[in-house]
């Protein structure tokens, strides 16, 4: 019945790897993130089949531990593991009923002692996976820690734009939004930095960190600000718009909701101003009618439904660098 | 290792069959019960072998997405789906904790961006399911939305009656109890009436819609009421008992709990007005000493357990009939 | 691709195995206790290889049904079931949602009609798992019930001591801390008097049932209480630490948790005065520097992970009576 995983896996996967865990995208080299994007290339393929499911990785078990709700990437994890044959099993926790540190590092020995291969975590802390890794000789996979870094979300980013404009260098790409609060900022402007694509960060002052020369301090590469989304937006390639996380009572940042809007909704008037050939992304879940419209967000321009289908492969591709790479030819 | 699915499935399912999702029993033809009930037939047979696998749904997804909690219905689309070889990722949702529509519409569409094939949804508001169908070209499946319609539920209920009398057509059915409040009622109501039984609902007043006449408004389908329990049971084939939803605080609609027992519980004394072959039915979970004796829940004309058996064998039909039927011969 | 098991098992299973449930230990009988180790020795085997699965249980479900928060001993339930090919359901429940006795029968009973062959049960309410078991012919397995008894967690205990020790009788078994609320006590102090330990609780008055002997009015076996820690300890075998459990509000019965810590923590000048070959093990989750300390719990003489890898193997052993024992020649 079962199909073995294809030849192009393994040829895909041969490319430079060495990575224990996957905590941030900050230390991958270029050629590691073209060794992941050929590896989901494959996992793609395996995916269009009819049949979408391999071996690969039987006998395997990911569990997922979140400490923070999550639809899409938990499912995603989830899915990425079964269709290579995996086992999965799932752990919530609220963070206030644990002991923080102390009670993660115990959970994840256990888990480790269970005999569980890969961890993909999601934690309120940052640092927390960095915490976990340093305790584990199994995978760590960081699936999103506080406001630091959500690296499989940029790398999933990176491969969707990978796609439709073939790399990543020379492009321009605005980030618009709650920087300030968003992990998923973070890791793509290393993401995109690191494979020489221009970044601009567009945001309202109280959604930027407080002086952006922190950024420097915190080791982040250099991006532009530019805060009039009108001039940011001018001749982008790819415009990344942030969710306003209304639930985290950010509001006092954001200031008057209807103000936000005004300036910084991404519009079909307003994306006009970039390239003809523009992406619209949006890490999910989208607030329409706040950060962007209802008509962009399901216009043409928008791959955001793409970026969610392409996190399964992406993961596909992690999940088998990181527990089956040292089989690679 | 693993047993194809047996040619009775295809055969089974070789009948009418155009829906691409379940949302209620109402628009479906007496052919399309019909060809439920025959692939339901197969999927039992699939059901009392030694090893009950088959790998006719392998590399398909069923996403359960429950925003109410469940025991019996997400347990039973899971092991539903695990028997055909389909693997399975379960959500859950306090509704409060998500903007209302919205949410549900951007959770939909990400679950089919993943890749999963089909989903099955309970919520507490009348008609999301619709919703999601709308965004939806994966299979999306009613678990139960609000008061409105509980699908599968009807269609395990008429399976299991079928079981027993060959078939619907001219058995006077009794449905007694929580009415107002029941999406099982609703779609009984509709799935018996459709098949050519007469329905007959016994409840006080104050759980019943408040002019039975607004059911009609509702299209659905004509009933007989009758509030005295002693009369409406008279000659009856099938004794539908309806939960007490003590849980939901409509104790105010039941009034004094003593008296709805003393003139609605069904008891061995009132069923024994009813034909000697009389099928005691109740969707579950039962409140034992409240809405029937339990002398009568676990008597011999009790086939509730079997109603929960059998729900397996219909949820088995209707994913193989929504994710594989177009392949059916 | 699937191996089969291995003759091993059938063979370490083919000695005496007579239980339909797993309810507690105090009514295995020496030679079923071996049956369930040797059992075991098999798994470990199935679990050293490559791809640590075997089709034994295909087709087979367990469900696990806990009513308290749980992490490692249902992800350990979860990883022994998918190693033995089994699916697994996984139900939660907050006990104050359900009503108790009435509903946890109820929807045991569904389980059971559902088609689930094994259902692990943990309750906070002391007994529910023998009640559960009146109800059904599948197989309960009880995985905690209240301060009652936790026998797999006592069955891994006793099979960890006998890997490094080749067998259980003669020991010195030092249990300190919490006996009073501690199910895991309970059970060890059956399971290791029931193989010939000698078995020694140390823990301040506050934390021991108010008068010993209504131990044995309970029906367990006798076991030397010794306060002072420094003297239960003296050549003691195996030193088994418990979880202070702060979560639980039984501050008051510690007292002053500087001066537990004084008396009572585990610590590598403590544990220089049992023999030197003494293994020092914790149900988990541990309180690093409150039961014992970091330097112990992460010292040479702790077993502590391999309590939870050996628990993995132990539950696939009883899956494996209580599901294929009957087909053992």
């Amino acid at each position: 019945m079962a199909i073995d995983a294809p030849q192009a896996i393994s040829t895909a996967a041969s490319a430079a790897w060495r990575q224990a865990h996957l905590l941030d995208v900050d230390d991958l080299t270029p050629p590691e993130f073209e060794t992941v994007f050929r590896t989901a290339d494959a996992m793609q393929e395996i995916l269009s089949r009819e049949i979408k499911r391999v071996p690969t990785l039987r006998g395997k078990t990911l569990a997922t531990l979140f400490y923070e709700p999550s639809t899409r990437t938990r499912v995603s994890f989830e899915l990425a593991a079964k269709a290579l044959g995996a086992d999965v099993v799932n752990l919530t926790a609220s963070s206030s009923s644990v002991t923080k540190g102390e009670s993660l590092i115990d959970t994840v020995r256990t888990l480790q002692a269970l005999g569980v291969d890969a961890v993909a975590i999601r934690h309120p802390q940052a640092g927390a996976p960095y915490v976990a890794a340093r305790h584990l000789h199994c995978a760590v996979i960081n699936a999103g820690d506080g406001w630091h870094a959500h690296p499989t979300q940029a790398l999933l980013d990176l491969y969707t734009v990978r796609q439709h404009r073939g790399g990543i260098r020379g492009l321009k790409v605005v980030i618009v939004g709650d920087i300030l609060h968003s992990r998923v900022a973070r890791s793509d402007l290393w993401g995109f930095s690191a494979l020489g694509a221009h970044v601009v960060l567009c945001a309202p002052p109280t959604l930027l960190p407080r002086r952006f020369g922190e950024h420097e301090a915190w080791g982040l590469p250099p991006a532009e600000v530019e805060p009039r989304l009108e001039r940011a937006i001018e001749d982008a390639d790819v415009v990344m718009a942030l969710r306003v996380q209304t639930e985290r009572q950010h509001t006092a940042y954001v200031g008057n909701l209807r103000d936000y809007i005004r300036l910084y909704q991404i519009s079909t008037a307003r994306l006009r101003l970039a390239r003809p050939n523009v992406l619209l992304m949006h890490p999910g879940p989208t607030n329409e009618g706040v950060e962007l419209t209802a008509e962009v967000a399901q216009g043409a321009q928008s791959v955001i439904q793409e970026q969610a289908a392409n996190g399964v492969a992406v993961r596909m591709a992690l999940l088998y660098l990181l527990l089956a790479g040292e089989a690679a030819p």
